[in-house]
């Protein structure tokens, strides 16, 4: 990570604003000869799309990319990737009011104080609508990965909203494209769906939420000991998306409550069946490898500053002012992480791979008698 | 972060295993003429060091400091500093036994799966002993900040052990030097001790721990806004310390249980006192930079998985085995793990301090009448 | 360097083929508040566009810049500043016909071999039309060097095409703008234009060239020792321009000759003239790092590889063909290689600029009483 | 390249000053499981060595490297490689009176400017000493491209002495390691050695030197197409060494002179012999990319600063002073560079050998009929 910039050879650079012209991305060091047109990326997009359901921001955005370069006849080249967004719904009359404030627990204050200057227009950099960049650079890595490692299967959910998470043992996959949250308990929808009209409607409030992503069929063998632990680069890629302050891998801050004979996940082999374990408390990694278990990341998203209720605030002037954020704002922003944390996760298990395959030629140990 | 280093202008590289002949770190970039010697490092490590309490391994480990290169006349001359620390006290017979073993929840079975050999001697590169060279970079950070940023504080404490958190009530930062817990709750150190002494000479076991690091006196417009956010920094530094499974910054991974009209931390501004806040959720950082509030780090270390209770495992035939680690391992490694989130934090800051007076010259926006 | 990127504070990215629908350059960590409009990028972009005189290739891009991101009310924000330059005049029937077959000294056959397949259509990724995007973002370069150094001054021009070399006595900044070579040596200049001629129309041939770089106003103490030498830099960012195979800083590899003697640049000062030298041999920079001296970097071009005299080569079925490349082609490809040449000092120069300011905070070691 | 380090995957980090304890090199993202001790880098250092002929610095050093971590058992077990040179025959009083001057030509004056500070003994980090980590480092290099690429093989030898070029027509590869100068004309040793001892004895002077360096039986597809061109990574590498002041690919700066139709190398290709090539003018890289072709590197090394004759300087308050270097100092550094050259093209070699098989896993695009 550095700039606007991550990954190591699979190296995605974003750009843009929420009410710029457009917004983008350049994917660096794909693999060469993978098939690749927009619509392998399109879904992805259309999925992480706002104005959609009732529960989420009324701005309505095509949200349609264009590939610009890297490709020839639908294969990836081995050169830079570019892809562009063009914005198109752009209001900036619903943010002129504010050019000159601070809106609490939001960007307005640190760029003043980091840049001199910022653009007000919907966020400017710091919108949730970078994430779109984020998601086009994803499905290219999850096209990638298709093509080098087809068993390689990527979930987001959410498991918290607000006070309220799942029941686990309601757990069911099937159900989480069914509803508007992502949501893989379906008994919990339509509390969710009520708490979020309620706050929406008559509470002007928002509420943050709680991801978890999980990537089934990662070969051992990706990540390094210390610092490039495949925990880090996770870590590092979930946390660098907006309005996350909390990140996990496998048993995650839950670890500290364990002792070592539970948090110990017991190892098994059969001829057949290969490696198998007790438990994942790991999420996966151990000593910061991948151990071919599923790799499990959980995240959470604070809830949008960006309300409709009154909070004391100040301007450029140090003037005290009473702030209301109007605008078409996501009550659960949340919600759209959800594919956000997917091509986070596949961006980074692709680089991984890439990282491995470079050093050790992507041979592994074996277990077993030989 | 990449490979075995970290930091962009501050850059920080380790290296050596836990019985090899040495560690050490390489430090990179560091600024010129700043006062340093092996005293103004060689107190972080005392203080990290193992052997010193009936709670931690039993170890013993001079870990004393040499400065190689980079600085003359007693000051930093800008160019590269490598310091080193022999190991004294190592062991290998205790470990010979798991040479063909994996340990659950270790390093083992994946270091086998990636690199197809491996260091068994006290767990090679996978051990804590790394965190060694952590803290020593950290006192070379810490000498920067000190001669940069002199009203910088960086303190590191224990906010809980295993299910037994601290009473914030009772919170006292006078507290954290005397007890062998790092705790500032004195109400909770004599029954964390009964528990340790419980787990290590009763239960065999071990625990996990949560450690809180803030820094205090932070400029503001440290960090940038998307990737490079100050909050993905720091999370890829913690969540690189060996044994961390999670990592918040400010409300963390509560901040998902807030709504965004508690979450909001609302702003103030006087001609005299400056810009201040009504509560710091954001833990110090807004849409990735910092905003002169406290910065605050959660982290937490897994249970070690080094215990003298059996666990199933398998050797790298394939076979069953029932395993009990022996040897000098710390019932709560999570001790140990303050210094070394204070070096982190230490690092990260100075790092991002010399990336800000790069791009802005380190001028900020103003607020008030001007 | 890596990938398609350069810089390390200051980072350019790069995309776009020869005929895709466009390419570009996304420029990160540019300073904020610099002013910075379409308008000041342009004027660098015409000086490189193609089809300007009989000399360079008869393909007509108008070569028009869009910023698209990181920019507001005319100035830069501090965030990413997206580049783009839509391509319209491809005309890729001409190139049909060699998608098979590798033209001799071409990237055509390297690019078959790493990658397994290529874009064919007008030299794809390799094609010289990639430097306009390094054109384009050296022109963000310049306009923050104008801001941070206004005495900084950057000039290029070509100083041997062929075997025929400037008489340096004759040299004339003046001249470099009023002809088609950006020759300073009005005495060359009709000597190089029948040589091109003919070149072109009757020997249906090309021909290489050498171009120098000179940056006058450049503070001292950019670069660093070794590795990071700002020698290292200038060589790896002119060695990076297509075609380039041979770069030099001041006597280059004519250093080689010298004696000790003759090459050691001495050392004067008076309290008002400040430092002096009495020659420039080593180019500005000594041991790695500028001394205020004007910096000076030559490169060779070589000859472009599309002429119209047929060559012996072979197709991707190993069979063997002669081989001549029509199209619109520059007889002498080195000539537009002069501002993509001073962008490449730019960028770099910027680069290493903020590089200084973190490390050191751009204060200056004096000389003189005190 | 940044700061004190090069690579991408195979990384190296150097340290040390000419009078300082030691000197070193962190060795990063090696391949695991490559036979490596003490002795597969010595012999290495040996060469490079000081004080083993009449022509090279009297300074004795032993240069013995120890390893201090990444190896077990006398494999690399793909964690960091510690390698390490005490210093032992320093003698800091010959360089006590130059503390407060600058000697011309040399970076004495550059680090006061930059960094405010500087080691005065012996050069402090700008010494070639510097160079023995390089050395070391590309030992390590050597050993993985031993067991990657076995056919691969480095020669380096010096190709100039002043003025004195060899005769390419005597060239004899078994005569390099048999003189002094690692010179392939027997012819021109002996007034090669009667120039440096009248240099040495009689005119206090030093002398420049041009090196060529050739790697043969590189794989095909290393490299990238622009900025990540394998041109420019050997560039830097080269031009990275302390002196070092132009750098040519193939025909080099000569190619300024060659015709499109003379630089060509045209292509033929056989069943059995493969890919074969008329000439090597691009130097066995093509677009940035290896072609199979031998790689061909050159280098020109300036005369060092430090002579025994008058040159005109100042101090730091700015008095003029008449300046003669007294020590041990080489008449032609360049002799020594000659290892370092090589142990530079391992270095990169290895970095881009990893870096293709990390982006395409190492497969090539075929010729001929299939």
């Amino acid at each position: 990570m550095s700039h606007n910039s991550y990954g190591h050879l699979f190296r995605v650079t974003t750009w843009g604003e929420s009410h710029g012209k457009a917004l983008g991305a350049v994917v660096d060091g794909c693999p060469p000869g993978v098939p690749l047109t927009e619509g392998d990326i399109q879904p992805w997009l259309d999925a992480r799309r706002p104005g959609q359901s009732r529960h989420t921001t009324q701005r309505k955005e095509a949200d349609e990319v264009e590939i610009l370069s890297g490709t020839y006849d639908g294969l990836t080249t081995g050169t830079p990737i570019s892809l562009m967004i063009r914005n198109t719904d752009q209001r900036s009359k619903d943010y002129s009011d504010i050019a000159k404030q601070f809106r609490p627990g939001h960007a307005d204050l640190t760029y003043h104080l980091k840049y001199g200057l910022r653009d007000p227009r919907g966020g400017g950099r710091s919108s949730a609508r970078e994430t779109a960049a984020r998601v086009a650079a994803g499905g290219v890595a999850r096209a990638a990965l298709g093509a080098l490692v087809p068993g390689l299967k990527i979930t987001g959910y959410m498991v918290q909203m607000g006070e309220k998470g799942i029941d686990r043992s309601r757990f069911d996959a099937g159900e989480i494209g069914k509803n508007d949250f992502w949501c893989p308990d379906p008994g919990a929808v339509e509390e969710w769906a009520e708490y979020l009209e309620f706050l929406r409607k008559d509470d002007h409030n928002s509420v943050g939420a709680v991801i978890e992503v999980v990537a089934e069929g990662v070969p051992p063998g990706l990540g390094a000991p210390v610092y490039g632990k495949l925990d880090t680069e996770l870590a590092a890629a979930m946390m660098s998306i907006n309005a996350v302050k909390g990140v996990e891998i496998g048993a995650g801050m839950g670890a500290a409550a364990l002792t070592g004979r539970d948090n110990a996940d017991e190892l098994f082999w059969g001829e057949n069946e290969g490696l198998s374990f007790s438990s994942n408390n790991a999420g996966g990694i151990l000593g910061g490898i991948s151990s071919g278990q599923p790799v499990v990341v959980r995240f959470a998203v604070k809830p949008t500053s960006s309300i409709l209720s009154p909070r004391q605030s100040i301007t450029v002037d140090g003037e005290p002012v009473e702030l209301i954020t109007k605008g078409r704002h996501d009550p659960c922003v949340g919600i759209r992480a959800v594919p956000v944390g997917e091509a986070m996760m596949a961006a980074v298990l692709l680089d991984h791979l890439l990282l491995d395959r470079g050093q050790t030629g992507g041979v592994r140990g074996e277990i077993g008698r030989r």
